[in-house]
């Protein structure tokens, strides 16, 4: 379902009308928002993506809990095409680009946050996890996701400031956890 | 192919343009209707979602019928996307508002009615379950379906009353069969 | 594949807009020929998904032939909610309803057109095929996936005279196969 | 995911207005740059779609690397719905069209590039591929990629000639790896 919505992000990117006035090149280079929000969304969904696939590697049972946890950041997921369009259109809007931001980044904030309550629900419960995971990588686990909610609440407090620097925290989020310096053991396919 | 139809109504919802009047704060506002159909389609569909992964953990062989029903219960949650967006569009209108909460009350109806027609089939025919299905367990499922149709009968009836009244009450069911305190025992993933 | 071509129908039925003029009763009651449209697509690519699945069990080993039929006629079924919205669109018009028909049921001749030449590929190539696949069995499935063309030859040969004989002779046929009549043995899940 | 991007495809592909003035047939024929660009941009994706299957097939093991070189590989086939649009859009048009072509065969080139880019990594890294795979067949596998990269370059460099040359270059492309002549061994399904 990730997937899905990852894949959608791009309906919400608009093709120039040839009949309105302006060459091409200068039409899509006046769209340069709706590029740059639609790589950052794309970015922080797949380090998600990513992310979710490594936990259910670890997850031998489910409880309703878990599957309820599952269901709220797939919501959250989803929303994001619809908040990636808004943060697009209302960029470089004077009024507007502040509440546009926040929402934006606040949508990567609940994301994100439902994300580590649902890994912290599993690291509380050894029972619901294969027998190899052991108490410190839990805890490491909890550490790591706890982290990644930090740099997110920093872009919602830069919305007052300017849209520009609240999409430039999420780019560099988005592509400092891509990078492979961040990379861990090699996983089975 | 339920998760598909989950992450399409996010489709629905639209983004305020830059130009039309007002602050995007208050045009954001206007839309609320698309905001609370939007989260309790979701939350109805998710839960949906999750029964049939119930159900198909306790099916071993599916006959041409299953098929059938299973069909027919994707079409009813395929035109979900397009029943919420007719109840965000006419939940304030005088006049619409009945008509339109009626259809999207009586869309959640036939979802659940189809998904308790073929849990109905298969309950009937354990050659279809796994062996460790037992006929308490098989009566069980069936009740515990049965009763799930009837707060959908009570929103329909509402519709005349009020679109707010139908949609309190199809949210109120999904946040009730995400609680919890309606758990089932663990189940392996 | 098929499951999201067959989600994405339902993108192309609008909502009627509550600004414009008439009751929403009469503006749904206007917009039939989606919804008729709609079901019928809805249950012609239901049941070549059926079928498709059917087949996928019987296929041990693909060769290229095979990836490159399976490439086209998921390329036809994705064609259909555009053929579909056509259809609903023109259904009702003097000018356009013939070719619009004439469309509609081609694309519909065109997916099981493909479905049944992957078919007879794999049929005369019993060495892709699970070795519990006999020749009868291989004749079989060629007779009964050529018979499925000819309705749809009607179909098409019906365009020039009404574009409601189409609707129909389409609805009948995913209707007919879609009936427990017409079931095989059970097959495992 | 790449499943989605080729299904959305088709929503790029506009239904004539019943109320626009021209016959059907000369509407639709008037959109024939979006039905030639749908081809050629699913035929591409198809053929992309069927060789990362075959890479999956050789993978044991995935580092964090592969993973993102997948989610650029498939930020890049989310993009060609757009893409497609905008050579349809702009195909015809005197300025415009050398722009949108090179668009258009550029975002060819760049996810061809980056399946490239993962199939080197891959294909360096014996230690994350099945044992049965040997240093013929890595070199083999690298020869072919490179030189599937060729043809989009050319038609990147043929977009400031003209725009239905590029259309052709990329179709004659896609066509040729669809060919059975270009068939490998049978793969187990």
């Amino acid at each position: 379902m990730i997937a899905i919505a990852i894949t959608l992000l791009i309906l919400e990117v608009d093709v120039p009308k040839p009949e309105s006035p302006g060459t091409l090149a200068h039409k899509l280079a006046e769209q340069w928002p709706s590029y740059a929000a639609y790589f950052v969304s794309f970015l922080t969904i797949g380090v998600i993506w990513i992310n979710h696939h490594a936990m259910l590697r670890r997850v031998q049972v489910v409880d309703h809990s878990v599957l309820i946890f599952n269901l709220l950041l797939l919501m959250l997921v989803a929303v994001l095409p619809w908040s990636t369009a808004l943060m697009a259109a209302y960029l470089r809007e004077d009024a507007g680009q502040h509440l546009a931001a926040a929402i934006y980044a606040g949508s990567f904030l609940a994301m994100a946050g439902s994300f580590y309550a649902m890994q912290r629900h599993l690291m509380q419960r050894p029972e619901l996890l294969l027998p190899t995971i052991g108490p410190d990588e839990r805890a490491e686990v909890r550490r790591r996701n706890r982290a990644g909610l930090l740099p997110y609440l920093v872009a919602v407090a830069a919305a007052p400031l300017s849209s520009y620097l609240v999409l430039a925290i999420c780019a560099a989020v988005g592509i400092y956890y891509s990078l492979p310096s961040v990379t861990r053991a090699p996983q089975e396919s």
